[in-house]
């Protein structure tokens, strides 16, 4: 009774003390010492809580089965990527992790390697290729490669109303390693800010633009599941993405070609298009487990 | 670019740097250094992390005009009654505060004094009456108590399918500070845990019950806002509130009387009924900003 300050804190952590699992215990005890450390140190009003109440509150619900403003939410404060380079401690030689982002749709349709997934997106072709290996360099056959991305208009298939999916797709590798598709080649664009993490932004006198990147989820049994973009080189956003995801290596030149110029897979656009290559290397469970990047 | 550990941290806090509210920098840069320091500490999965996107998530979208699960959230963290401490400090004389709960609605019926707001909800009845005093011991009339308590059964009136308030109202104290109304007898409840609020609990080996309590919400010109409970003496959940919102000095006796005794207001029920006397003292606007109860 009576509970106050630190007082106040001890009590609500000795209130896990029964959870039958000892890390729940772990994560709530810090979880409850770090939030009430917060509070106190910029002595939050009554206001502030209830504008945080209000704030949050209407942050699940703008929440649906296309987008997760919660994911959003973690990702612009940074905690996204903090929980990226804790969970991912791998070998020099994998390919880095990035943030997941909110919008990652299960059931994304199969394709088969070369195939073109823009499905209609509006945006200039886009070759993509490169193959999946392990840290030794030799090649992943069957991985799974889920890729999705956004159209020049900047906008994911999930955000435009329709009734079929574009730019999203997962395709196997084949017995070398290689993945291939075509897709649009994709262009900086703001993150979603109609809901509440756009207040956030606002409020923030910050910027909501994410350099231009394609999403990738690599996996294959034995190895760790691989969450990551290739970013495009030159994108003036690449220093001040609003979501923190950019990592050095995951940059790659996409090349302009003249209409009627050959295409790696043989094909002979009529119209200018781009080629990416890029590799994606993966940990085994164990390397995963070992050190790494954090 | 390649932001990981500390340095993340000072990105994401430097984010902040353009805001047009220097108060809003302050708290966005506490909540980062203290949400990674959390992040950090527990080494946070990436499993984790998504459960708790999944819980905040829900949370949000358990709440309507009836129920607000982040307040509830914020109960059973402690963060409520911890921002009523740091919000309300304010001299000895004042009835301390406590914390605001999920169940307040806007627009309660008016009633008079003496009137009986229990409006057919279950309970024995109880008569509660006391004075609204300034620190000096003077009568503030005028002053507006808003009130509202749960039924016999545990249940406040927005959790039942009812097209009418019960146990709720707001009175206006007489020219000598008086308060008085008939209502039930308040009993120890589990707070909602059919929520995401109750898994919090259920994994946290926690119990969700409060301690009888009536709450009062006062305002009157010139005062500071007093949010408070008044609690029932001997309650077995005093020392063991799910929201730790118990202060010695809320607790207050409830006195039975036998049917056909007569009541504080010259009534003479026809059965049993309790009475409870408790004066809310008010700190003046001044006191509240001056020193207090943290």
């Amino acid at each position: 009774m009576d509970l106050q300050g630190d007082d106040l804190t001890e009590a609500v952590v000795a209130s896990f003390g029964d959870s039958p699992s000892e890390r729940y215990q772990t994560v709530m005890s810090a979880l409850v010492r770090h939030l009430h450390a917060f509070a106190r140190e910029v002595e939050l009003t009554e206001d502030e809580y209830f504008t945080a109440i209000d704030f949050l509150t209407r942050t699940g619900q703008a929440s649906n089965e296309k987008r997760q403003e919660f994911v959003l939410l973690a990702d612009v404060l940074g905690l996204s990527m903090l929980t990226v380079g804790l969970g991912n401690r791998k070998p020099p030689e994998a390919t880095q992790s990035t943030v997941f982002g909110p919008f990652f749709v299960e059931g994304s349709p199969a394709a088969q390697l070369g195939d073109d997934i823009a499905n209609g997106a509006p945006g200039q072709p886009c070759f993509v290729s490169g193959r999946v290996l392990n840290t030794k360099g030799e090649p992943v056959a069957h991985a799974r490669v889920e890729t999705w991305q956004a159209d020049e208009d900047g906008y994911y298939d999930v955000q435009k109303d329709l009734d079929h999916p574009q730019n999203r797709a997962h395709l196997i590798t084949d017995a070398e390693g290689n993945y291939s598709f075509w897709s649009v080649r994709p262009v900086a664009y703001p993150i979603p800010h109609d809901g509440p993490v756009g207040e956030l932004l606002q409020a923030g006198g910050r910027g909501w633009m994410r350099p231009a990147h394609i999403h990738f989820m690599v996996t294959a049994p034995g190895y760790g599941r691989l969450i990551t973009h290739v970013f495009a080189a030159g994108d003036e956003y690449l220093d001040k993405d609003a979501v923190f995801g950019v990592k050095e290596s995951l940059i790659a030149e996409f090349t302009e070609h003249a209409a009627g110029t050959e295409a790696p897979d043989g094909s002979t656009p009529d119209r200018p298009y781009y080629t990416v290559n890029y590799d994606l290397v993966l940990a085994t469970v164990e390397e995963t487990r070992a050190s790494g990047d954090r």
